[in-house]
């Protein structure tokens, strides 16, 4: 079975982008899990449907390499395709091209299933995957895990708001980055461009919650490494690439 | 001379709402400021053009009237026209459309011309705005006051984030909105609707800075009252006015 690629186009808005008029990579990850999306919508498989059987998926990992960073006005295209699964995991990449079509970016993500009520993990079922063009594979693919730090350099404390909580009751996938990137200056944030972002979900956060973002810079590798905590307990784990502009 | 209505389609994506389903209103104002920078940009009049005769256009007042708040997937029609002005203030309308081209919602924006070294007041010229057709007027349009308390009952504090930032170098009008509704109760959140919302800036706000998002509502009015002050100075002043949602 050949996995079925869907794209869209999209120009990158004046909003969608931070001071420097460069995309926002929360803005961009809002971008390729709508076109996930629209994807399972056209094929018949929405999330709505889903969520009347009471299942959802839900996000597990995140891997972003990034070749350049999209600016304010290019116009993109978007494509995603669900290529594996296997009886708990399913695997989807994204890509984003340019104006010349040349790649820009790539993500993998790995997800799973929930039962909604108990929010236990569910094994995928292969009328909700096979209509993607998936193959079903024994052995899982697996991305690499961000490192876990002993102690980290940095804490800063958010309440998780209203705002933060999307249709599955729960803290949004991508809020998270919002605290990630918060837990780095300005400096480093105006001079530094992500290479690439690595993210793990371990345990979903709920509304009015405090949340710790951890962060340790290691300028040799030009790497950051970041924990969230809720109640002690890890909820995301992230390792960051970074590359300093050219001036 | 007659206003230029522009106007574009826009249809409302799954992260753009809440987790009901309803478009987040900082949302809709972020796709409002876009659609009048594309009528900008359209006459030649585009933002970075200002920017490098050193001049910014900065929003003084919001006032917001909604029917009904869209849901994720309508498709909507977003028009915007700048109709007046005087030497030192312009008045720009905004109006989303349904899809059976229904009203249902009205923005009135003051605008004021500044110069971006000094952030001080500068008059508009005509030839930056009788492009949109707008017509000099020597008695301007006054909107309402959002009402200021003498106290409030609560009190959140926030600290500035990079990504609150925007090309303007201070805090993005649109962000405040998240400090505006972070003052109220998940319950009452999900319980209630917008009616209007009346905003006014009053003094910008940078980067690292810690913010108070103070709070009063008044349950037989319907209303929240809302300030955020920097260093004891009043820099926003807000009015809403809510409607429960029936069952």
């Amino acid at each position: 079975m050949t996995s079925q690629v869907y794209r869209e186009k999209h120009r990158v808005l004046y909003y969608e982008t931070d001071l420097k008029g460069r995309l926002k990579i929360s803005n961009l990850f809002d971008l390729l899990m709508v076109v996930a999306d629209n994807q399972s919508t056209q094929l018949g498989l929405s999330l709505e449907d889903l969520a009347q059987r009471n299942r959802g998926w839900v996000v597990m990992q995140h891997h972003l390499d990034v070749k350049r960073i999209p600016k304010n006005g290019e116009l993109l295209t978007l494509t995603t395709q669900a290529d594996h699964y296997n009886r708990f995991v399913g695997y989807r990449d994204f890509y984003i091209y340019d104006e010349q079509a040349v790649e820009i970016a790539h993500l993998q993500t790995v997800l799973v299933m929930i039962d909604q009520t108990t929010r236990k993990l569910i094994s995928i079922e292969a009328s909700e995957i096979e209509p993607f063009g998936a193959t079903y594979v024994k052995k899982r693919r697996r991305l690499p895990t961000p490192l876990k730090q002993t102690t980290y350099q940095s804490d800063k404390t958010y309440r998780v708001r209203y705002l933060d909580i999307d249709i599955n009751q729960h803290v949004n996938n991508v809020r998270y980055l919002d605290w990630i990137f918060d837990s780095l200056s300005y400096d480093f944030l105006n001079e530094h461009e992500i290479v690439s972002l690595n993210i793990q979900y371990k345990k979903e956060i709920n509304y009015g919650k405090i949340v710790h973002s951890e962060m340790t810079y290691q300028p040799e590798l030009l790497t950051s490494y970041h924990q969230i905590t809720q109640d002690n307990e890890t909820s995301c784990l992230a390792e960051i690439k970074w590359v300093p502009i050219k001036k």
